[in-house]
């Protein structure tokens, strides 16, 4: 039988540069600003693939490539090592079709994650108000009370009653599941109307997050980067709303 | 992998310095009666956290404190022990999010009770009769026809076809699973239109819980506390509907 | 942690004393013509209660009786043994809840037949048509073809085309699963409108079955339980749909 | 317990009997071109069934056949070996109700291939646009890229963006699952307005299929395959329908 979740690393690659002592988590949601971030920041750096995570919690669905080749949906982990410092990044097309499966599979990511030494999960999104706003502001969530003031002088914001008690998938569960480990968490979540892919927020989520990470990185490609990606996600939204439709009809 | 469901205990406590002859059942539910109550009588007699309970069966979200801090959603185990009496509590965020999911936990916390010497289980819900009422009525089930005149005699009512045949949720299932252990089961209703926190119908269970316990409990605080837990659970409430839509667009 | 699915016999009947060559499936569904044909005939006979199957894929909620006490809900084993034959009984308060668990309990069901040396399963059902109807038929299916000449001595009608295809849950399953073991199974189905417990359909399922089991049971009580089960059911599907809100609300 | 998915060979047929280097999947889907065009070839070569496939994950009922006897929903491996080649099908009744049986399926049908010594995998489906075409295009996909000029010469069509980023069931998933194991996999899917059983798209993708085959199979009752196909399918999706009400009124 199969494994309900699998991961392959490149085997090619010792245990030791597939670590690093920080992991950004970009995985998609509200207004894609997690996605954004860390995939620019990947792009910008360089960062190499080391591993690739599938799953029967996600969509049952192949995802196809420019020149016509099919791949399973899968998250993937990426890493940067050079002047800059270490770091891991967890990025992907899908989160979990059922709550079970947010919860197994944010899990693995903890559990990854202490195998490659990391001490720092930054967990990416984007924090949805439904309409257009002037401004946007980077609220945070931490996961030890000490992490507070760091993020604070970074630029993210605490703000009671934001998002209303709660984050919803990897970006909260990591950093609730990462705790009993020791191991910090920080989600930083970018104001947004939620409706379209939010270069504007996550330009402000860039900012906090270089901060803290003590980097600089260009932000230059982050708005075209948001056009290619809006284009993308238009189609396999189209391609889901289509799906639900094929699956009740083939199920 | 992660297990379905995982209870903790702090480790300080010795098993002699959890266990108690009667468990009080409080969990989310109608018109939030028995979280009310069940965690008024908590504060009042300054109960201590033994166990905490996380589980697959939860839903997906992490809750955040008001100092930014993010703790997964949970169960937990309280308990009183002193002139009173000895009490334990069960409290929490959420109950399950799958039919199979509340028998597991349901079972769960009756495998507790046994452990921790339980010879009777009280369970508080509320029920919901959809519109609002003048005189608002306790209404009892039990899982031994021995304990009908006894919750008589502290006022809670047995009125045939209310409601309706059955008791959804671990306030049902608790009765139901513990009657083979031989543990007394006794459910208490506060009638309630259903539409809010509803400290008058919290009040009428309050005085048939503390009569049958023989204690007493003031319930001064009672309204005060659910004007606070009303604030929180709109904001829970508000963050599910948002995390059902966020949940469609990142499953 | 709790099995899916238990089955507890009464302990103090021996094997042979539950074994019968004649399992008598009888769970709700369509206008409830199995339920309560299935019922009439085991209590016109004065059947015995042998086992009860609890089950997390029933619905999570407890039942309550009139004296005010709660059962988990379940399916039940009855078994009469008498000058007419020896006879088992499956009926019960639902069946499953999700389209998996049709499957592991239908397999339960078979199982048990298996170990109690059924020779032949007969499942009853309604036929729902969607409109009053002046004269019901009942519709059969078998799941050997030497069976059909049988039926339709006893007035079971095959229809090509009904009902259109297929059967859903234990009446159908019962049949397929039992197959590769080659006990014969009977489905007769009612038609019935569908929208309240028919009496009259259940009145012609059970001359059919009657004579097939080639025995006579008085059918006076029919109309009278149909409309004691009506209210029943009334009350239960009142509450099935408040749980479904309450399971929104709670979960 | 029942496994959750089963597979019974027929045990006159050896291993060596069982195999082939191709296997042609047409499981339902849009417009059942897959359907159509497996099951044509089937009958047209005089394919003979070697195994059968049934699971929980299909729906919980069972088919009626003409005769009046029922058998559990169930998807079929059939072979022909003659002097065109051997050729190994994959068709059905149903595809998973569930995201996750749609992967533990989709798993087991490449084991079975790897099994039976398959180098080359077809699934054929259907690519619905919503609105009926005049002319009807075959899109391919395909797991290697060395596969595309082959594709293209015998008339599939790639092009990019169709459909919208992915391909939804066993079509999808049996070539993302088959790549790690170098077996080719080419999916072909006929343009197709979706509503009915769509002969003409089915032409289109038999001839490009047969080209890839290299066979000639006879296209004149096709059409007169889709209309029969279509009376047996509205009548399974009228009961569909009505199952869904049923399991609501039964679980």
């Amino acid at each position: 039988m199969m494994e309900d979740i699998n991961i392959k690393y490149d085997e090619s690659i010792t245990l030791e540069d597939r670590s690093a002592p920080i992991l950004i988590e970009g995985l998609p949601g509200i207004g894609h600003v997690g996605k954004l971030v860390a995939e620019h920041i990947m792009h910008e750096l360089g960062a190499t693939r080391i591993a690739e995570i599938t799953s029967i919690y996600f969509p049952p669905q192949v995802i196809i490539s420019e020149n016509g080749t099919v791949r399973l949906c899968n998250n993937e982990i990426y890493r940067y090592k050079g002047e800059l410092g270490s770091f891991l990044f967890l990025v992907g097309d899908f989160q979990s079709t059922s709550g079970e499966g947010h919860y197994l599979l944010s899990h693995l990511y903890v559990n990854i994650a202490r195998e490659l030494g990391v001490k720092r999960i930054y967990t990416i999104g984007g924090y949805g108000v439904g309409h257009f706003l002037e401004v946007t502001r980077v609220i945070a969530a931490i996961n030890q009370e000490s992490l507070k003031a760091e993020v604070e002088t970074a630029g993210g914001i605490f703000s009671e009653g934001e998002p209303g008690g709660g984050i919803i998938g990897a970006a909260g569960l990591m950093l609730g599941l990462a705790k009993p480990f020791g191991i910090e968490g920080i989600c930083l979540m970018g104001e947004t109307s939620g409706y379209l892919v939010d270069p504007k927020s996550a330009t402000n989520v860039l900012s906090v997050l270089t901060k803290l990470l003590g980097i600089t990185i260009d932000d230059a490609k982050l708005t075209e980067r948001a056009g290619e990606m809006e284009v993308a996600l238009q189609r396999l939204l189209e391609q889901e709303k289509k799906s639900d439709e094929e699956l009740s009809y083939i199920g």
